[in-house]
């Protein structure tokens, strides 16, 4: 095998397809990237049986073939190379000599013989929605999956297609949160979950741009995200999700409209107080037209006050300050609506549309204090 | 106490003072910075009985007093507030009370008497360089310090003054680096050996503008320097130094000159094939005009060839990659010039006026291939 590559090609391809290659495998073919120039094409493909990565690079096929190389040292070349011509050049004996300028590096092969290829996807119901929009979605429900694995089912996001809506959904016992996205048309009704791994790898690949497309597919077993010239293949989680819808509500008590930044500064300045681990809630009293904040440890105690519009009843009610940081962070809008019942019950910060909701659990703060 | 500060000027100097906040101690007022705003002007004062940092602190003073605070939330506490005025007032009860805009914290003091303030350095025989030069010179030479207390003079740096020559070395058994800076004039001969801890330290305050000045004054125990508004202390490294000047030697029996970014990245590019901790020597072989690089490791090889200028014989020889990768990454030169005697001798980078000495010991490569 012969393939010649512009370096920058190379790199953004190498960097595409690392991004399932697992760290620790017991099948170090698994460790490799595929270099695949077999047919007309080159194709760098990775799978950690998970998540697969298939992408398309540019160059020129100079003699066909077949490697497998080991993904961390060849991406580790390519990163270090000058700017220039990448050569890749092996032998019978799966000897690999990558050439650029006058650098030369003698690396072992593998045959690609024992690589797994990513499973076929039959592409029907396809969906189309914009990069950017795909990036943001993950970006607004990734923090609130579950961390552990006590629940599969929470360690990854619902994507359920409704006529033409998608829906993502993220929870891990403490909140959910849900994106709606309008589709340009309808669909056939879907529901799937997807690892939380697989949407933060993929969300790492999307170029975020509005023009940019990108393609979902869905079998029983797998989702296929295909866009410029990659396709990322992963499983599902198996089981039935949450019925969330159960436990929104949009009764309330009390509305108020906030300044989303001074919010979230001031949350932010009251958890220093708090160390790492402390589940020492933030104290939020709401009368009139001021939402005061409270923080109370070993270290200190912090009080702020924030001018509010509010709609019904005074309120005092606490909540773990990282759940709300969370849920702000991601929010664009620069006011804020939050809708609140009493201290007992989760609050919901959402817009009118309903683009976004954030279910936050309170805290017993009486206990702590 | 009552003070006032704008944000800005609060923020700086507690950065400053934090350089010498020790993150471990068992002694609990030294985690504290002290605020000494008992005369006209106001102070911060940390000192962890090895470094101590003085800074003066523009602000008002509406009441005057002492008080010391736990230097991590204090500084936690001026980073995450909002931009405007801070108030900081305390009571009888040491309690201190943080305000700026309507956020406000409540934090403990301590009583400033058991601080220990820096000892009084007589300021006589002080030299005085540009603040640029100090931090340039320290980023020259403190990577071939030792990291380990083995030997506690070489865990320091030498600053030799002589007549109107500042001399800065380090060495660690396997290097030397050395840096000579011409003073504006002479000054009495000194030599003290300053903890390389001081001199990171240091240097990350130091503004590093040639215009700003650096004062620095010594006696048999300490060295102050002063600069800006900031005294900084150091106790001195007790100990005669290594006489360096009979490991220097100026025969050679092959000279080249490279070019410096060439080498670097080649040596960087060979050095992937090596594992942390691994000891493998990167072998260079002069030959006429070329160096040749070789890497040879399980991973795989690595070869590459450098244009050169050359006098006197071919050599082959082996080194320790870092500490090349080191020398190279501080030498400003874009051309650099190399001295080489024999592959078991010492060779040394340096330019003409010998502003700047690197000598590195060879590996003895024949054992390893």
């Amino acid at each position: 095998m012969k393939l010649k590559f512009a370096k920058g090609n190379l790199l953004k391809s190498v960097n595409i397809v690392m991004k399932a290659v697992p760290s620790k495998t017991t099948m170090p073919i698994l460790e490799c990237i595929l270099i695949d120039a077999s047919s007309s094409i080159i194709k760098f493909t990775s799978n950690d049986m998970e998540l697969g990565i298939e992408t398309i690079v540019d160059g020129t096929i100079e003699e066909r073939g077949i490697i497998a190389l080991d993904a961390k040292i060849f991406s580790e070349i390519v990163k270090r190379l000058p700017d220039g011509y990448v050569t890749i050049e092996t032998n019978e004996n799966l000897e690999t000599i990558i050439t650029c300028g006058k650098a030369r590096f003698d690396i072992p092969g593998r045959s690609g013989e024992e690589f797994s290829y990513l499973p076929m996807i039959e592409k029907t119901d396809g969906i189309e929605i914009s990069q950017f929009t795909l990036k943001d979605v993950i970006r607004q429900t990734i923090f609130s999956i579950a961390a552990n694995e006590n629940n599969k089912i929470m360690t990854g996001e619902l994507f359920e297609i409704k006529d033409n809506c998608l829906k993502v959904i993220s929870l891990d016992g403490h909140r959910i949160s849900i994106r709606k996205i309008e589709l340009t048309h309808s669909y056939e009704n879907k529901k799937v979950i997807v690892p939380g791994k697989t949407l933060n790898e993929i969300s790492k690949i999307l170029s975020g741009e509005m023009d940019d497309k990108v393609n979902i597919f869905f079998t029983n077993n797998h989702i296929l995200f295909e866009f410029d010239q990659t396709k990322v293949v992963s499983r599902l989680i198996d089981g039935e999700y949450f019925r969330v819808d159960q436990m929104l509500s949009n009764d309330y008590e009390t509305k108020i409209k906030i300044n989303k930044r001074e919010f979230l500064d001031c949350i932010d300045r009251a958890t220093l107080l708090v160390k790492e681990g402390d589940k020492r809630p933030v104290i939020i009293n709401i009368e009139n037209e001021s939402l005061k904040l409270h923080m109370d440890s070993a270290m200190g105690s912090m009080n702020e006050e924030i001018g509010i519009e509010k709609e019904g009843k005074d309120l005092m009610i606490g909540f773990n300050p990282k759940f709300l940081i969370d849920a702000l962070r991601v929010i664009d809008d620069e006011i804020i609506s939050i809708y609140l019942v009493n201290p007992k019950a989760p609050c919901f910060i959402k817009n009118e549309e309903e683009d976004y909701i954030y279910l936050i659990l309170p805290v017993n703060f009486n206990s702590v204090r």
